[in-house]
């Protein structure tokens, strides 16, 4: 039994997104888990991520169904070949899709759970079906395609933008 | 010749959201305008708005997308019943649902053009294309569909997290 999150074991090159990264002291550091054949994540928004006053703005949410997402992706690309997180090589994923359905108004001030299911692994692409629960009412539907991206093509965009 | 952009004209209790509300002092004051058929938005993304280092984090990109669209399906509102934005009734709008299509990596650093185009207006519903462009090169495709709702509910809905 491990309680390391699927993004305590992204590569330090991987881990400064603002939604999930460990390094990004400033982030939001989204922390996501299996629960069975379900990935889950907690998250309580902070007062100032406002929609309408007392509810939560739709560009948190969709940050939450996109790294909770590629998470889950990343976490099922390493079951899928039977190892576990640290071990070698390591597999990297970027969004290309993203997709969310406000169901109803996500009360702020309230934890929220954001859950994930593998829905489809087709070669280097993974999509991931996702909700987030709010005061027991799902209030959130969202979906998210991952792609697998070879390790040379990370660094070559690094490099490209001079932070390699 | 105005110079107030579409959020300018929102009412105050519709003004505090996180992407686009003027009241949100902790907010990314998302604003935008009409450039003839298209609506456009310029943003420029934080140092700590990180995806992989260089590169602007997926939350951020859905984020314009959403606030930018919903801007966008409010002033079409507005100029379907061909009146200005300050003119009563206000017309308030929420998403509905959200799509973003993450094409490229998105550059750090370098001002962001968001467009919109009403692509479709179904009673209540509002649907806007948009899409971002970075140093000329188009990275994101996305799309809202926006939903007017009636000043009574969001009345309601504010009362019931003691928001009103």
């Amino acid at each position: 039994m491990t309680h390391n999150a699927f993004q305590d074991y992204y590569p330090d090159h991987m881990a400064h997104c603002y939604g999930c990264g460990r390094l990004n002291d400033q982030g939001h550091h989204i922390r996501s888990y299996w629960d069975g054949e379900e990935s889950v994540c907690h998250f309580m928004p902070e007062p100032k991520h406002i929609s309408i006053p007392g509810y939560v703005y739709g560009g948190l949410l969709a940050s939450l169904i996109d790294c909770h997402g590629t998470g889950t992706a990343a976490a099922a690309g390493y079951r899928a070949e039977g190892r576990t997180m640290d071990s070698e090589p390591a597999l990297r994923y970027l969004t290309a899709s993203l997709h969310v359905e406000y169901l109803h108004p996500t009360p702020l001030g309230v934890l929220l759970e954001v859950r994930g299911r593998v829905k489809e692994v087709r070669g280097r692409r993974v999509v991931i079906a996702e909700w987030i629960t709010a005061n027991a009412e799902t209030t959130v539907r969202g979906e998210v395609a991952a792609v697998q991206v070879p390790d040379g093509l990370v660094q070559e965009l690094l490099a490209r933008r001079g932070t390699a």
